[in-house]
């Protein structure tokens, strides 16, 4: 018999993206000379403001190579402290933040801190599809909550009632949502909070002892006999909250979720609203009693964030950033504002407008029951590129792709017009 | 009952990093005005290369802030197996080579794309604390083999055969040894690859269509049954590799491991040999068959490696900046050629020659019993700092400490002197 190297057999279960497949071809096209639309990318079109650009450059050309310490720059965390109380009027103790590698390292750090082999996270069907996987690599089962427009694609106090168990670990929301922009109703984000350990859950004990190389243990977590009662943690993904659109910025309904609670986790960055994805540097922040085990687990899985841009982070706040970074943001509004009737009077169906994040989740049925094939032959026929709403779950994913609108007015526009005449 | 959010119970299982006692108490001194002889660093003092901080410096200035591909651009990728190929001799497909977040990313995705819960990886008893960490998150067992001086501290051929067995997905080697500095044996390399999938390997059958999220599902893979045999993967840290001293640094026992198969894994970065620990860059180098699934977790992990980074590590192989990192290398070889000696005669015990790394293994039973309480009180005496066995494993931890000779030859000489006034 052949003996051959094998993949973990779980990596059958971490889903590809299929905007990859898209991406290839839209790349073949461009190469033919096509002019091609990008309307699939996650990413500002925008450049990291030359302020942090320049305090970047400044700390190369000083040595600030080294690594920091694993949870960041006392510097950083101060002023990440300091933005909570500026923009959302909460005190946040810089104690309670890391520093991370991108949002993604906080969301492990988050994940791997709560979650044992067995336990459940419920999470939003269409969601951010990372999610799912890395709770799948920590041994835990990602439980996808089909939503629609009737909730406006988020999870709500009632329907975290009715699927909350006492295996429950956690609870994941991503506020606004990728792929919908949907921000969680006011007064439903204190209402989820209050059913992570409401009257609603079973008091689940768990074993602290049971050491995790012991190899005959079978027991997922909810089986688990100690002395402790716990309660599921609610982890916000934060990460578009600086791009909420309309008035009322600043009302309860657009604040962060750690004005609710200090025993909640918060994901957020510096990749979207500040534009900088490529320096690769976000945080979370983490009910303090949780601190020395993301202490540990940041020095594990990653030493350091990287220490340029932690440096060059420290610009992200300054005000005459803040100006940038607040025009850019009513440019997204003013995107929005064009792409979401124009994509309605071609057919595509988005009935709940979305507040926040640059993405608008199209009902697509009109056209195609297989979102993967409709992309493709849009791109193939227009040179407009969108991502499949299969990245993003199961829920009716095969009707729905995302539109992005981070490219500028001028090719919103043309591609519309595009799209319009091969529809038509 | 008060119900509380827990830790996940086998954060338990995750080891802190003693020597963060120890730093936190130099600090303290440092501040009192006390000057520490900094030798517990797993850092080179030495700063960035020039050439490297302005090829940074100027992709900053020129924008390059956006996200790269999963696995890297083109042109890092193909530098590193430019690289192989002049170093070592040894030609690798840029495509088996995905770019990551240090060398700790790159250990993330070797081991997450082999390891299913309940998996077996065999290390060497002492080694780096993160291996095992990394392997409990994933619901792997670390398997510690103590090492010592008969196999200079390495896994031998005759080790893995007593060791492996059907359960067995990975053996992990670390060339040169953190914390002991020391090569894997010429041919020893080859015999131990030999064994992965040898006579003495029970065939291993294991399921590739399981659901990680079937929550029923209790098997360890060793249990498995499927349709593929299977042998286990060898995993090879080089993150010293560019650190080895003496004469034959290109002799066949200090070659990368990539130059024995195909089918090897080897982690790797720009932190220790090229002076860029807080960029956080690594690579990792795969069997090609690897390679969609190691996309599909970088795209998961961290979607990409820090840009600025990866712009300017092309400038690491450039002939000037090697030239300056081969004098380093030579630095580094006689602080070794001093400090053993002197160690060695204030009555530490260190009885393999280290080849390689910036470390001196050293048994302290001389002294005392309790590697941490002897940093420490070393530390309160004499200022000078060294990291307690205890953080790299079980095996006579306890009788151990490791120097780090990543400071001046002149603090060498203070920090033993000093050493020698308390100890005489």
């Amino acid at each position: 018999m052949t003996k051959t190297l094998n993949h973990a057999a779980r990596m059958a279960d971490i889903t590809p993206f299929y905007v990859m497949e898209l991406l290839g071809r839209a790349k073949a096209l461009e190469a033919q000379g096509r002019k091609i639309i990008h309307m699939e990318v996650g990413e500002p079109d925008f450049p990291t403001p030359e302020p942090i650009v320049e305090a970047g450059i400044r700390a190369l050309a000083a040595g600030q190579t080294k690594y920091t310490l694993a949870l960041g720059t006392p510097e950083l965390r101060e002023a990440i402290a300091k933005f909570y109380r500026q923009r959302y009027g909460v005190d946040i103790s810089p104690r309670r933040i890391a520093v991370t590698p991108g949002a993604s390292g906080a969301l492990q750090l988050a994940l791997a801190a709560l979650i044992d082999p067995g336990d459940d996270v419920i999470l939003a069907d269409p969601g951010y599809p990372c999610n799912r996987n890395i709770i799948r690599l920590l041994g835990g089962n990602p439980v996808d909550i089909p939503v629609g427009i009737d909730t406006a694609y988020q999870l709500t106090p009632a329907l975290v009632s009715r699927h909350i168990t006492a295996s429950t670990t956690a609870i994941m929301l991503t506020n606004p949502s990728n792929p919908t922009g949907t921000l969680v109703p006011s007064g439903n984000m204190a209402g989820i909070l209050e059913r992570t350990g409401g009257e609603n859950v079973a008091p689940i004990i768990r074993a602290t002892n049971t050491p995790i190389n012991d190899r005959q243990r079978p027991t997922p977590a909810r089986e688990n006999r100690g002395k402790n009662s716990r309660r599921a943690a609610l982890v916000v993904d934060e990460i578009y909250l600086g791009l909420v659109y309309g008035e009322n910025t600043n009302a309860a309904d657009t604040n962060t979720a750690l004005a609710l609670s200090e025993d909640i986790f918060v994901v957020s960055g510096f990749s979207k609203y500040f534009g900088m994805t490529g320096w690769r540097l976000g945080w979370l922040v983490a009910p303090e009693s949780f601190m020395r085990v993301i202490e540990k687990l940041a020095q594990n899985l990653y030493l350091s964030a990287p220490t340029t841009a932690q440096h060059a982070a420290l610009a992200a706040f300054e005000s005459g950033t803040l100006k940038t970074l607040e025009a850019r943001r009513k440019e997204f509004e003013q995107r929005r504002d064009f792409l979401l009737p124009a994509l309605r009077k071609l057919g595509f169906d988005i009935p709940v407008t979305p507040r926040g994040a640059f993405y608008l989740y199209a009902d697509c049925g009109r056209f195609s029951q297989d979102s993967l094939a409709f992309a493709l032959e849009i791109l193939e026929n227009t040179g407009v590129a969108i991502t499949p709403g299969l990245d993003f779950g199961k829920n009716s994913s095969q009707r729905h792709v995302r539109f992005a609108y981070t490219t500028c007015m001028e090719n919103l526009r043309e591609g519309v017009e595009r799209l319009r005449d091969y529809l038509d």
